[in-house]
């Protein structure tokens, strides 16, 4: 092994070196010896991290404004993390997103499972938009740059530095056109649907790709069906539906810009007749929808995270529980039910749990026919499994 | 409400009614009063259940062999279990997978979630195999063929009655033809690949459906790949495989004749040619292949149940650790694992941790890319969600 010219970080004889040595990702702040010198370290600085013992453990990127202090970046200690790095760790990302996706959209780096910690790039044909989410992203942003040009063609590279991870670690907030031009949104091919992508003014990085699998089961389900798509966003399930020959879509959303690119999402597929919005807060539209008396064969709810921590739980898995109640009276007799969680901090069973009893208050009776999670192109390391965050519940309703 | 004409049991004050009437379909058997009248119900009897307070719950069947002494049949108490009841559930059942799955092939009733407790009956286009695993099913399996033959326009029936779950409720082995007539395997299309399914002499009813879409998820991955399937039963991980363009497929298994029908299946697709199969152990051939520096781009593992319930949890789970760590050496660099486990004591996260120690141990490195379950023909009742028994894990491992 030769010496590595990068400053030393060390942990603490405490710190769980064995769970890192297996594949753990992170040191937390508690764990590392926080001397003056290692203070004084830039947020995003690299290091050789060392155990205890003065054994060198890899190249780690620290921030010692972050809960996170280091992330491993790579277990050989003397790796240098350059362009060529970058362009090892994506081609690697790219040959299985390539292998089981036909189209060139999907999330090609999905942080820490990637092997590329705190950094999420999301792929729109020849555009992609980094999310760089921690410190040492921000500071690499060139080399990444130039290593995924290189690796998948791109011609067009957007920083989008909105996303909350960021405050995290300290960092502010802005979205730069590093190469080429964005001009407009991006018409985005999934499942058979057409769905417009607003990569600089949308929503994290434009559009959704983790629910891919859920809006096509969702299909599945809908042929000759009305659905109803509640926090639709950009129409993600009903157009789905629509593409696998839905009767009717709704799509209810709170933004008014989601529901146009939903509109130019269903004229680009020639749906416009079958497809309709409606603004507004979800709970007062299904509150009003149920007074009119109205039912969907398919009616799906994908909130967005009422329980992103800890904190939020309770709370959290009673807005669940609530839109459970709401929604089942919107659907018609032997129809579907389908509810969608991204909170961490709600697991599976007690997502379920709230769901199921929310359906219960409602009066109906239900089974689960599928229990989804988000695409391949999200992966998860194993030590972060728990983590995985996105949930979609398939109730079928009794009558 | 009319009175019924069937005898009443009733559940002691200690009960849990208040789960009962939330959905849950089991009575144990320390919360019925069983006074001499209810211990002379033959098992299988129908009776009206009671609360404490001599409410009336719904029409159940008793068994006062089982566990289980009671499972709901119905929530209204006036409730008859005839032919047309059994139409009815049976209508309902169809009309989910005839709107999920082209071709009539699939787990038609799955049990408590098709509100058919201790049910389960799996279709093979013009054929059926009824497994009556609790002691009612054997009683009423008259009018439940009538019904099923008239709903479904199924002309052959079969009564297997082999699976495990019977000795629990004190019924014997016997497998009968009801109707029609069985001539030789039937050929299953199944992910465009296609099964030889022996469904007197086979296991279980003859062919596992509930590996559908994890079949599905690993063909996905094996264009032009080299794919070996341990425990492969009649293939079903390596055809889906080669029908999605694998270069070749290496059957594993202990039973001759699951590797004959697999053969027939190869043959009947067009594929022998790169098709093989290999009679063993499955620990000792993994070994074997290990030893002739074997690798594989996409490696899948589908052991019988090593941890069926909780006293074997342990055994089970080491079982698990042990076919990861032998399977991960013989996955080429960059390819995939798919590890399955239909064990009911094993929950998901049990069993991830168990995957991944074992490739760990083997040295190697890997990214969770997806967590498959039963496909749709197999629901789930909310209140017994936990007992989802089918988890793929499917993993990316690094150089």
């Amino acid at each position: 092994m030769t010496t590595s010219d990068l400053p030393i970080v060390r942990l603490r004889p405490k710190a769980n070196a064995r769970a890192i040595r297996h594949g753990f990702p992170w040191v937390f702040a508690n764990e590392l010896v926080t001397d003056r010198r290692t203070q004084g370290l830039a947020p995003g600085a690299l290091a050789v991290l060392e155990d205890a013992d003065r054994h060198p453990m890899g190249v780690v990127t620290v921030n010692t404004g972050s809960k996170i202090i280091c992330r491993m970046l790579d277990r050989d200690p003397t790796a240098k993390i350059d362009e060529a790095w970058f362009a090892d760790r994506l081609t690697r990302a790219l040959d299985m997103r390539s292998r089981l996706f036909t189209d060139p959209f999907y999330r090609l780096v999905h942080a820490e499972a990637d092997g590329m910690p705190g950094v999420v790039i999301d792929r729109f044909g020849d555009c992609a938009v980094i999310q760089p989410n921690a410190a040492w992203a921000d500071v690499m942003i060139e080399p990444l740059s130039a290593a995924l040009a290189s690796v998948t063609g791109v011609t067009t590279i957007v920083k989008n530095g909105t996303g909350r991870a960021r405050s995290l670690e300290g960092l502010t907030e802005e979205t730069v056109t590093l190469r080429g031009a964005v001009d407009g949104p991006i018409p985005v091919p999934m499942n058979g649907a057409t769905y417009m992508a607003d990569i600089l003014g949308g929503q994290k990085t434009g559009l959704f790709f983790d629910q891919r699998p859920n809006h096509a089961f969702a299909a599945r389900l809908s042929q000759g069906a009305r659905v109803l798509d509640v926090f639709s966003h950009v129409g993600g399930f009903s157009l789905a539906a629509l593409a696998a020959g839905a009767a009717e879509g709704l799509a209810v959303d709170g933004s008014a810009p989601a529901l146009a690119l939903a509109e130019q999402g269903a004229q680009a597929m020639g749906v416009s007749d079958k497809f309709a919005t409606r603004k507004g807060d979800a709970f007062d539209v299904m509150a009003a929808l149920a007074e009119e008396g109205q039912q969907f064969d398919v009616v799906v709810c994908d909130p967005p995270a009422f329980a992103p921590s800890k904190p939020s739980l309770e709370a959290g898995l009673r807005a669940y529980e609530r839109v459970a109640r709401m929604a089942a009276p919107l659907v018609a007799e032997g129809g579907y039910l389908a509810l969608c969680s991204c909170s961490h901090a709600a697991d599976l069973s007690k997502f379920r749990t709230a769901s199921a009893r929310g359906i219960g208050r409602a009066g109906r009776t239900a089974q689960i026919i599928q229990t989804g999670f988000a695409g391949p192109d999200h992966p998860l390391l194993p030590q972060l499994a728990e983590s995985g965050y996105l949930k979609s519940l398939f109730f079928r309703l009794d009558p």
